[in-house]
């Protein structure tokens, strides 16, 4: 992706090799601060602290941060505190727990002297491989856009996108928002409704801050436009990302994605949802098994920016009670096709 | 309806008879300031500037500004006067220039000195009429709310209710909130989901206040909670407001309606629209028909409320170019029935 037009991803490694910077996410899209973290703990506290999200991300900065910790301590005794003290940052994050173990099992049977450097090349191919993957669902779809678009090649191909599935959630190119910059990059003519996604607003902060470095037309729309742009023909695919498909195909996402496959449906608006293989969670049997997160009320009542004067305030939305559930599910009915890194399924 | 603990209309003659006292609906929720408008020119001012908004609140308060105008000159000159300078201020309301040709056909004929008074009767009349008509559509959807509520006596009736149809629109009670009131009043336990209603936040900002006030019990949402709360089983019906119902039943409403009634229709909740037959536009013949207000991106892109300090500061949401659509349509086929002062219809 293209960030501040330069080429970049969303994790790297320092020019001496021994730490990484990442972006600090919590100030973005105001102030774009890149940070280093040089020790195990800094990785600990910028995944617990959300400095960085999103399932690849954390997974990439938990895995340089296990590289770190045995750059500096390489013993048994570490191999196991270090792995703890990042496995507790994000108990629940399953792709945290996968990379924390891809690195051990990477260098436990090797000499001490030898862990750091192989932990640092398994984080480099774990980041590699994550951007590949998310490169190839962007192959994927964007073969689907092409077709799309040949339908009314004399006009933009508009698609509408939820929350935020973009690079700033993985290493490189994002999932959701991969077809889209390859289209773009491919010279297709691609222009990008961009949900506001409240109550955090990611699509108005995140996914149109994404767009607008990588060059990609858009327009940020209140949630309940969608509907209306569909009715009026503006829009020739819906593309979101995802936290789960279950078995049944149901697909859990933000809230508010089930409310744009209905109009989606509504209108014979194809309606995707780009995901690697591996969000596939076939223990779960369907979306009426998940627990739907609620989170703080304070979310929706309460919101920050930029003032006249350029710092960041938060003003008050509402005084009354607030409720704020985080995800909801979308029926398999409503999926025309999950976009994956080895083709575009029409269901699972 | 209730206002800050006691009975009120939000209109209403000042003590010594000669001037009426409205809401700055402007600065609420955060500052409740009753206005009094003494002359013509402040009530234009009020419908101008909207310092009172909603179809039945401009024509009464036009027809008030037109008693007042006839107090300082009953002449014939000022009749046609301040008749164009009243419906100028908002040209395209319909309400308003119904109004004003009601007061003047009450008083055309009388002699000067009469003029005034008569014109203060007949907006007196326009006032009762309309706080009866809200009250007959809210006996006829509190028939509907004790049948919803009898399946399910043991639990509170929870309806979903988007933007502003309330009694701030209106004289007393309002147009979707009437049922809700006079549930209330009748001891069945109601509690509302109030969508906040992006980008102008009218659920949020005026609903909720208006519920708030009158001890309804409810709870704000994001407009992207309504569909996982319908699959959740925890809306047993919609009651919307429109601007507009053409011939064949399709609803215009604000921005987000029709996701809502997508959702209901999902999910085999009930959804209902709530208007005085005045608001049929047998004219139209379908919603495609009905041209869709682009309002200012600004109204998305910039929000205000109390800061830290309690001042009103407004903060930005995003830097991206962003549109703002104010309506949508919802189509006939998803609407259960339309709840008027004649009874429930289950189609035009």
């Amino acid at each position: 992706m293209i960030l501040e037009g330069r080429p970049t991803r969303s994790i790297r490694r320092t020019e001496d090799g021994k730490g990484v910077v990442i972006l600090d996410q919590r100030k973005l899209p105001w102030d774009v601060q890149w940070v280093e973290l040089r020790d195990v703990d800094a990785a600990a506290v910028a995944i617990r602290e959300m400095w960085t999200r999103g399932a690849p991300m954390i997974g990439a900065t938990a895995a340089y941060g296990y590289a770190m910790a045995l750059a500096a301590d390489p013993g048994d005794a570490n191999l196991q505190a270090a792995y703890e003290t990042l496995f507790e940052t994000r108990p629940t994050a399953i792709n945290l727990r996968w990379a924390l173990d891809a690195v051990r099992a990477a260098v436990a049977e090797l000499p001490e002297r030898e862990r750091a450097a192989a932990a640092f090349r398994r984080a480099d191919e774990i980041c590699d491989e994550d951007a590949e993957l998310c490169r190839a669902i962007g192959e994927h779809g964007l073969e689907l856009f092409r077709e799309l678009h040949a339908r009314n090649p004399d006009r933009p191909l508009n698609i509408l996108t939820h929350c935020n599935a973009g690079w700033l959630a993985t290493v490189d190119y994002g999932t959701a928002t991969a077809p889209i910059y390859l289209a773009h990059d491919a010279g297709i003519p691609v222009h990008v409704w961009v949900d506001e996604t409240r109550p955090r607003n990611q699509g108005a902060l995140l996914t149109a801050f994404e767009l607008r470095n990588h060059g990609v037309p858009h327009t940020v729309i209140a949630d309940n436009a969608g509907g209306l742009l569909m009715m009026k023909g503006q829009v020739d695919a819906v593309v979101v990302g995802t936290d789960r498909v279950t078995r049944n195909g149901d697909v859990c996402n933000k809230i508010g994605t089930y409310l744009k496959a209905l109009a989606a449906h509504d209108n014979d608006v194809p309606f995707y949802v780009a995901l690697p293989y591996t969000t596939f969670d076939p223990d779960t049997e369907s979306g009426a098994d998940i627990p739907i997160e609620e989170r703080s009320a304070e979310e929706l009542t309460r919101l920050s920016g930029p003032g006249a004067s350029g710092e960041i305030g938060t003003v008050r939305v509402t005084d009354s009670p607030a409720a704020n559930p985080a995800f909801d599910v979308t029926p398999a009915r409503l999926v025309t096709g999950y976009i994956t890194e080895r083709g575009v399924l029409d269901r699972i």
